[in-house]
């Protein structure tokens, strides 16, 4: 293969077969890529389905603890994990510019292929365009997927109930801050890297544990300010956190203080919250300790009658700090 | 709304909320779209599942026949059909350019209802990412698309058999010439507009007129050149064309001169190729002709045993010209 990404790479032709047949269909290696028809064709065992899509642009395209490719395998297998699906197919989609190096697109997609054999889902088809150069910022990817939906598991944005608690899996804020110090040349925090990680074993295992979990949301762009703040707009309640109780990293806490940031607006790509009824809430805690991506999982607050705040922090000296819906861009590109 | 897109647009706070629902969830108008969880849920009948995605990145994004809308709904849609799927469910995900007008977009997705209004499907999640100024060229659009296959089908681009008669839909090549006119400045052929259009209803009539169509392909990047030579080559076969029934429009043929291009490696967005055992052809031919989309149908070449050529043209004086899958890339973001 040529060593840079050419406009004819998209062209439909010779070049685009010769690029599907030797990176794509080599590394996402299954039967149904194989058989490059114009769609996958794939049998699902249910018939209630979970169907969600993603873009990444995420800039830089490599970065300490994950890349591109890893990245966008993750955000969709999550998003059908915390809608209460166990993640099946997925699709790709390469958006790519003239002249992007051959050798950085083969290692995204060796990355996307490993992510996809640890999650336990097969990239079934895809597509190449190539842009002039100038028109993309190297490479943009979007992954769609299917998953299968549990039964009787009822997940959503509009169960939280008043008393429940609520679960955070470990430490909040390292993809962004992660991605920031890279982008900043800051790189006195050593020991920080991107949390990027597929959440589909730990939220099968925490379901197991309790089957009436009322929500699950993964806590990506806007942190998990945004999705508290969503949670409690669309279940009419609101949200009493505990500062101290919230998980966050020295290296985050640093970073953040050195940048003049707030850790609960900081984008994970690792992190989920969940909305667990009180009776069972320690059960899952334990559960999600058990797993590597829930070592150092909290309860890091509790559901009451809504107020005028939606989201607010009880502070150590009894104060309340509102914590709003984040508004403007402060980090474009960051997934 | 702002009248151009910002930033935060895609940073998780409020305007991207109020972008998703005062434009994409108004427009693709739905309860599983308007639920707004992490993943569409959704119901399916069979459980023999389509599956296929497809970016586009076309330029301009506004052509005589079409938008990067339509053309994205368009896209999908025909890929599920083709491989003889009763197109359901769509995603959307766009990549748009910081300070792109609102009013274009919204053109845009307001066609993209529209034609997933006519095509039957519908549009039941999304994601939106904005990139800054200059890291995208106004708008790329991915939709990725779930289909119920049909039962007792089986198309697939390797039953090609020596004997079967192929098919085309209508003239070939007014989707690629159209947008090269439009690029080039070009306004002489008046008449001349893409041939975007979904598939699906045509598609179906075929498949109840004939159960055993060998293969279906939609032309679109590569034209026809490009399809039959996978076939051929999928189905270790050779294609004999007939030149003078290969359907194209006079507007194609003078554009195509002027320009020096060949109609048969020209994109179409409407057009697609079938291969069907002799005996049924005449009657799925009648079939397609009575489809708005299929009154131009005609019969342009048979299959024959593999030769040294995978597909060749027989000239009205009885000679032979091959017709090679192109190579290299003549017409970039031409979908």
């Amino acid at each position: 293969m040529e060593n840079k990404i050419l406009l004819s790479h998209g062209s439909g032709g010779k070049q685009t077969s010769s690029l599907i047949n030797n990176l794509f269909v080599k590394y996402f290696d299954n039967n149904i890529i194989k058989a490059m028809n114009d769609s996958a064709q794939i049998k699902l065992v249910g018939t209630r389905i979970a169907f969600t899509t993603d873009s990444f642009v995420i800039s830089p395209q490599f970065f300490k603890g994950g890349d591109i490719g890893k990245l966008a395998v993750c955000g969709t297998v999550n998003d059908l994990s915390v809608s209460g699906a166990r993640p099946c197919y997925l699709t790709s989609a390469f958006i790519i510019e003239e002249g992007y190096s051959m050798e950085s697109l083969e290692l995204i997609v060796k990355s996307m292929a490993e992510t996809a054999k640890k999650a336990g889902v097969k990239i079934v088809a895809g597509d190449t365009k190539v842009v002039e150069k100038g028109n993309v910022d190297g490479v943009y990817i979007n992954t769609t997927g299917i998953g299968e939906l549990y039964n009787n598991i009822n997940i959503s944005a509009s169960r939280a109930e008043v008393g429940d608690l609520i679960i955070v899996n470990g430490n909040i804020g390292e993809h962004g801050m992660s991605i920031m110090c890279e982008r900043s040349g800051i790189d006195i925090y050593g020991e920080l890297k991107s949390d990027c990680d597929p959440l589909n074993e730990l939220v099968g295992c925490m379901l197991k544990v309790c089957k009436d979990i009322h929500v699950i949301r993964d806590a990506t762009r806007g942190g998990i300010a945004a999705v508290l703040n969503e949670i409690a707009e669309a279940s009419d309640v609101s949200v009493e956190l505990n500062y101290e109780n919230i998980p966050v990293s020295e290296e985050v806490k640093g970073a953040c203080e050195l940048l003049g940031l707030d850790p609960l607006y900081i984008a994970n790509e690792g992190k989920l919250c969940c909305f667990v009824p009180k009776e069972y809430a320690l059960n899952v805690l334990k559960e999600m300790k058990k797993n590597v991506l829930g070592k150092n999982a909290a309860i890091i607050g509790k559901v009451v009658e809504e107020t005028h705040y939606k989201v607010y922090l009880k502070t150590v000296v009894g104060g309340k700090r509102i914590v709003d819906m984040s508004s403007g861009e402060q980090f474009p590109r960051i997934c």
